[in-house]
């Protein structure tokens, strides 16, 4: 079985069949990472390109993780070290890159529709690693191979998504991603944070994060992304977490068994407190972990990987 | 065979028959780039220390992915990680590199004759990645590989080489292997970007390019440094691109098979006009791809890869 | 055999059948690096996790070419690409790298202990590379392995530290490790580079070099730190030369063979005259082999290797 698509540039293009397979693939590839060898041939010879044009720590170590449990080669490739400092387009550094002859190309940028752009100009495969305030398929995926692990299923379930709706694109991967699959998604924070366009999704909107904790069973915080708001869109980060953080006192009436997921990195004691980000609700190192998995998958499905 | 010299550091040390041995040995280790497994394992357990001082896109992915194809380990040294900003010496560093035993040292760096300091203090082979003003020996030698490719000879070929031939270690590399190969060289720019010495080589030199366009079988355009040029060398980007790069205008005598090469970064619409870097007459890709093949032939030869 | 330790945090914590084995297994390794194909399967599939949180050449490419010598997958990490630039906290972070299965973790950090605090957040084996001033156990080892080798004995020996006692690593690890196995360890500096608390080491102190000098058989140099002197403790560099400087001058009441070792990276001219950093005495570049020897031992009996 297949993919439906030539690159992962968004969850838009992928239909249910592909998120089934992937979360399978990955399922299947998931034990590799817990072998004493942690190593399959099912990619040797084939060459990782890691473009990411935006600083990243979790993302890419987890990408060049998976193409080496898969033996593939890796090879890293940054912004500041680009001939894009030197005049040239991103165009032409891609194409040029692409005439080494590649295997596929994982794109992080700044900027919404670069991995887009570059697909248009390059043969082979294209991942997009997050671009601007549009997508960031990988980690939609990761966090719900993480909820049908710990929920066992996926459809019917109420997820919430709390915090900077407007500006994130895992947000907006998750919220697209999840109600494809058939969960119920209410977001929440404050108006200032909220897209205008947010009626188009099918979701619930909130703006008092105590109307959907309480049904949720799934909570989704989202980063303060602090070293990018370039306007000051809450009062302070004090009034934020009083109000919009997960701690003792809003979580008071959330399920029993809720689960608290984050993509990292954690802004402890602003998003959530550090008691609830260490509790046992929390699956933050498990989405970590399912990232490796749900990245070699897609590799895998996407370089044509031999038998694994 | 055997090449007649340990280390590359300009096309000066190659004699004809080591032209020749790395052009076919290139020839036949491209074809591994298009396999679905690109990896031979020739130079498995083999390390190479890619050393380069100035920043580099293409070269330093070229020079990785050739190590990788051919299974040797590479190991990235940059001047920004370097012990020389804590007051060591260049030649230091150098020989505690070497005491770790690589099998092959690439070095790039901003000043001319450093790789032939290094090649002198260290046991293993030296690559020139480029040389301040110097040399830059491996893009010369993809440049007359692609020549080859497309032209089915050298000897008797006209090839012009236009642009800042005073401040380009590219230009220097390419009139010094093609007059050694029997090509008849012509060089065009701007006086002030002439080299006083220009008469010491075997070339024509014009300074109206349209003097040399009409008889070129290929045509090199070099790159305008925007970020090297400490002083003003022409009037403006935009009076240069009109008298001295590459358009529908300039070209207008032009050979109907006139091959258009460029090193890259190109700076579209400044020495080349984007839709002459996109003709059919353009093969500035295939030295990108070239590029990679021959220096996995130059990493074979130095390195004493096994049967391939 | 196995050590009796699950981390390398510092020397304090190595027995004496440990560092023993540490050696042996070493001397072992050491050979790889002479073959022509430097490389042996015994961790293969494992990964290697470099965190250097302070700038670093020799001892990362050191560790990442041990690595590589045993078929490890290294993956680096360093302070500029981490989300700690996000707000992320260290302990985060390693927990995060933690959660994608690495086998081995090396760490380098400014501040005394990090190593320690994270060896407890993660399950696999951490490496301290050097920790503020506290230690750089592998840089002890290897010290020790390099006058072994030259010496063939240990116990007994006389070696003289010299330098900035105070702030350096290397001198603390070095005193602990080399009178943990017997050898008469004096250290002579400045007063104003001397540990207050120098006296709860079994050390002889001295003020003078030419008090510690005519006895020892090894002669350590300490590198003047430079970029780190935040206050002035000497007059001038060219004082410290000449008083605290090993040259022929300082030398001439040594032994005929006295070793001279130095961790680098070397201030030619201040701690070490050229002359004698290039003479015969001189194993400082045995020291750099020597690390990726002991670097390899220490990844091999951590990740529990297979049969070499």
């Amino acid at each position: 079985m297949n993919l439906s698509t030539h690159h992962i540039l968004g969850v838009e293009d992928l239909n249910n069949q592909d998120v089934e397979l992937i979360l399978k693939t990955a399922e299947n590839l998931k034990e590799i990472s817990l072998r004493p060898v942690k190593k399959v041939p099912a990619l040797r010879g084939k060459t990782i390109l890691l473009c990411f044009f935006e600083p990243s720590t979790r993302t890419r170590a987890s990408f060049e993780m998976a193409a080496k449990r898969l033996s593939a080669d890796t090879l890293n490739f940054s912004a500041s070290d680009s001939a894009i400092n030197k005049g040239e387009s991103l165009l032409d550094t891609v194409r040029n890159l692409q005439a080494m002859d590649p295997d596929l190309l994982v794109v992080r940028h700044g900027f919404s529709g670069i991995p887009h752009l570059l697909a248009r100009a390059v043969r082979c495969p294209v991942i997009n690693a997050g671009d601007g305030l549009h997508e960031h398929p990988t980690q939609a995926l990761l966090d719900l191979l993480t909820i049908q692990n710990i929920k066992k299923k996926i459809k019917g379930l109420n997820v919430a998504i709390i915090g900077d709706i407007a500006h994130s694109r895992v947000a907006r991967s998750n919220i697209l991603l999840l109600t494809k699959m058939g969960v119920k998604v209410s977001v929440a924070g404050p108006a200032s944070m909220m897209p205008a366009a947010i009626d188009q999704y099918d979701v619930e909107v909130a703006y008092d994060i105590r109307e959907v904790i309480p049904k949720a069973d799934v909570i989704m915080m989202l980063r303060i992304q602090r070293e990018r708001q370039d306007a000051c869109r809450f009062p302070s980060l004090r009034e934020y977490a009083r109000f919009f953080g997960l701690n003792k006192q809003t979580m008071k009436d959330a399920k029993k068994d809720v689960v608290i997921m984050h993509p990292g990195p954690v802004n402890r004691g602003v998003e959530i407190a550090p008691e609830i980000a260490d509790s046992p609700h929390s699956v933050i190192l498990d989405q970590v972990t399912n990232g490796v998995a749900v990245r070699m998958a897609l590799l895998y499905l996407l370089c044509g990987g031999k038998e694994i």
